[in-house]
């Protein structure tokens, strides 16, 4: 799992269930994974669905989050969830006070 | 999804991945969930599991956090978790600043 720095640092947390049109809808989030990799302030990113689908990124601080969701591609991608993939989604923005890692 | 208060709130995010030994893992999961949803300061939670597991739960404090992490029959799973189920997890403790929600 992902490498991060010593807290405090801000989490996005994405919970979101498909509509039955799920069409290019796996392509893109693969894009959109790659693509914010890419951005100034991303620190990682880990990502489970089951019957709901949960992707928390993390990021340096809230002014990157920002830069990211005003991203051309990114906002066209998120106006396509809403028109098409996404019944529902939540979005919590967080500041990370605390982090516990265990390892085998 | 669950509802939610307007923030400040609270959000543990739990990142798993299991062992190979997962017998018992799942029923005790579950009693898990089941003990948080009855504890104070419980807001709600969202889980997913694919190549790693992902749990969200919400609270109303960090109090009400530390207290559930020290709740007895939950600290007996978590011991049970590092010797038999997890592989490695990490636990990030955060404040939710914002939130925004799409429903169709």
């Amino acid at each position: 799992m992902t490498d991060l720095p010593d807290p405090p640092y801000y989490a996005v947390i994405f919970i979101s269930k498909l509509s039955e049109h799920t069409q290019g809808y796996e392509t893109m989030a693969e894009r959109m994974v790659e693509l914010a990799r890419s951005q100034p302030g991303f620190l990682g990113l880990e990502s489970a669905r089951s019957e709901v689908g949960i992707t928390v990124s993390f990021w340096s601080d809230r002014g990157s989050i920002q830069k990211w969701r005003d991203q051309a591609d990114h906002k066209m991608a998120q106006k396509l969830g809403r028109d098409k993939w996404y019944r529902s989604y939540d979005i919590h923005i967080a500041r990370v006070e605390a982090h516990r890692r265990y390892r085998r």
